[in-house]
């Protein structure tokens, strides 16, 4: 079971933390999630830690349910580059939708925070999921699920393109002959697809990275066949080790059938661990936070898993199956659809425990017990490949991020498995990525002018 | 002549200096203008100069001649957040087009931005003018100049709209009860208007300033409607202190005809400074830059002006006016194509000398001079209601910024036209600009209903 390198640790930072009630704990305060100060606060214990990267999700539209729920964060690329200037080695990974933006603004945003931070800017590509979102621009509905996936496999080939718009060498500065860039190295796009026309170049030159790292998280078909053909760093959620060893070998087999190397794509499925220094007082912990959850809210929640009012269902009944729509018929998160009814039907729970049991962090791995308990399954994922390393979801925040980096990842440390310096200076560099070569201009030009 | 109150600075960043071949001496770094440490420089400088604010223009498209002049600065959201971060007080101003952006985008990073910066974020509000720009937007060509104007309206309606979409006292964290938010107290908008569809609300509270403060520069017919209905701040390129007085009181006779009183609104005309201890000093300096100057860059920014290939006329004959068209046919920066005209007509410029005049500041005021020289022409403009303060446009940076804050400051300072010191925090406070109240929403709603 031995394997190469070491674990990657990224820090998923959302609110008040993973669970729905963290912000009702006397140690949050709500009200500094608008903050600066805060994220600050995070940042330096991640970095503190030797964590690989934070990560912010995102979507454009307010929840109806903010009544009961904490604002994720300020809005990525204005908070990541407030953040590189705290920072000196954390990656920093914002999520920006393919639906919802333009390539030429996304590619931009995300060069100047790689140039801003030195190489630490990660893209979490989404396809936004919810009608509340598509309501703020201007549509009525989301577009179908296939057409926001057709969207996104366009909107990444513009992005790229114009990341790799100016060659490596193109900025000359020659301040005697007057030349500041050599035009000849400088290339339009000249892109006319389904979705985008953009005929570029890019105003900023090619990125520290090459290209920022990109990251994504689908979990329907079409988002595996999107992650296998190019992410390199995939979030996932994953209930136990055997549906983690499952996901983990059926996306490196459609990886590598895409012609990629294993080394080439990173696998971290959420963790959230309550962490106790016995382990009676985890669960205690645990329990204190599951207390303070409002059932209006978990239900809406549910509710919009589903797209099916669930208050019409008896809390304490089993979950019913027959009277929710199929995944295929979800255009919406259907990752997270299939993961609840898997768990609801493994278990056999209510829908008062699949809202209980979803709560501390949606449907991913969740456990309470000590730093050594919390190790041995990180190790046991990590060695049994149903992990490259973990999207860290800690319940609550900074108090449960403290508690990890101190007591956990010294543990990790201690068994090899964590590394105890930065060694690079990149977000490539942390997850063992290579900086992409630029693309060939001379040949996708005649690419070009062949669709045209 | 006497004038209450001070006059307001700020800071416009471009690349290695407003004047176009600034890059070129000796003293600059060209490679450095897409690294964070050179803008943390310009903006302590600019704070340690007391100056209200600091401005990042920007544009959706790398310019054909990028060969013989900088890029203007690393992406404004981002650049602007890294700033917030390494400065105290100075206002942060960043340009976005409401041509090729969404209002929702638009309003979440400024909200955002404000709230990093602790109240510090401004919106320099423009449409875009250039076909570069379109051309990676899918369209062919830009849209007609009064439909950009419309869409600005109705962008402006909703980020506002939005911004309000929150009450102030909307966000209540109350722990016990589990009540983040007042929903009756967060609005949806509903907007349908020609060009967008929003229902909001913000995924934000309001943000610090209630909103984020609004510049712009418009100088057609329709830039100077929606300055005086809208701009708090106006920047201007105006070359003599006459043609400056004519605007200020035309700008504000329009703002007053809007309902505006005459504090709401303050007109900064684009001002460029070369500095010497002696006025020969400040020439000859001014002559080593335009001995760097490259004519062929020359021409094909007045071509740009003028929409006309201006090759094909002899350089040292007057400028060709017969042959240019006139303002009206332009579908472009219309401000910029008048003032050269002006400008020429007055000066009988040829094309060469009009190349040359306008190479400092692209027919913004320039001027060569002693600080004393320098703070009598500052102080003419200003008390003769040509101006309530300036867009400084350094020739070269951060030279010509240190020599402007070292000396030219102290000047303004011992004369009682410019503070010693930050008295507020945000940038309405510099600007002696108040925080403008919500919305009302109730009122509100009922329109929204009846234009359903």
């Amino acid at each position: 079971m031995k394997r190469d390198g070491m674990m990657h640790l990224n820090l998923f930072v959302m609110g008040n933390g993973h669970h729905e009630a963290a912000w009702r704990l006397h140690e949050s305060a709500p009200d500094h999630v608008t903050g600066i100060d805060y994220y600050k606060r995070l940042a330096h214990i991640a970095e503190r830690g030797k964590l690989d990267s934070l990560f912010l999700a995102d979507a454009y539209g307010l929840p109806p349910t903010i009544q009961y729920k904490v604002l994720m964060s300020l809005e990525p690329f204005t908070l990541l580059s407030a953040l590189a200037m705290c920072t000196e080695r954390i990656g920093l990974i914002g999520t920006a939708s393919t639906t919802y933006n333009e390539p030429f603004h996304v590619a931009r945003k995300f060069a100047s925070l790689d140039f801003i931070s030195g190489g630490r800017a990660g893209w979490n590509i989404v396809t936004s999921t919810s009608d509340v979102t598509a309501a703020n621009f201007a549509d009525e509905r989301l577009p179908a699920h296939s057409e926001r996936y057709e969207r996104a496999g366009e909107f990444l080939e513009v992005v790229q393109r114009l990341w790799d718009s100016w060659e490596d060498d193109a900025l000359l500065a020659d301040q005697t002959e007057g030349v500041y860039a050599d035009t000849e190295r400088i290339h339009q796009l000249n892109y006319k697809g389904r979705f985008f026309a953009v005929r570029g170049p890019l105003n900023l030159p090619r990125p520290p990275q090459g290209h920022p790292l990109l990251v994504q998280a689908g979990a329907s078909d079409s988002g595996k066949a999107f992650a296998a053909g190019s992410a390199e760093v995939v979030y996932t959620a994953q209930n136990t080790m055997e549906d983690g060893r499952r996901f983990y070998a059926d996306l490196h087999a459609r990886a590598a059938a895409c012609g990629r190397s294993s080394w080439e794509m990173k696998v971290l499925p959420g963790f959230c661990a309550v962490i106790g220094d016995t382990e009676a007082e985890a669960v205690e912990k645990e329990n204190s936070l599951h207390e303070l959850i409002q059932p209006e809210f978990g239900l809406s929640r549910l509710s919009n898993v589903f797209k099916t009012d669930m208050s019409v269902f008896d809390l304490d009944e089993p979950l019913p199956f027959d009277k929710l729509p199929k995944q295929e018929e979800i255009n919406g998160h259907r990752g997270r659809h299939q993961l609840f009814m898997d768990m609801a039907r493994r278990e056999g729970l209510t829908v008062r425990q699949l809202m209980m049991r979803t709560a501390s962090s949606r449907g991913h791995y969740a456990m309470a017990g000590t730093p050594v308990q919390i190790a041995d399954e990180m190790e046991r994922w990590f060695m049994n490949r149903a992990a490259d390393g973990f999207n860290l979801m800690p319940p609550y925040l900074p108090g449960s991020l403290e508690e990890f980096v101190d007591k956990v990842v010294p543990e990790l440390q201690n068994r090899g498995l964590f590394r105890t310096e930065y060694e690079g200076f990149t977000l490539r560099d942390h997850y063992g990525l290579k900086r992409p070569p630029c693309r060939n201009w001379r040949h996708s030009h005649e690419q070009a002018v062949r669709q045209q």
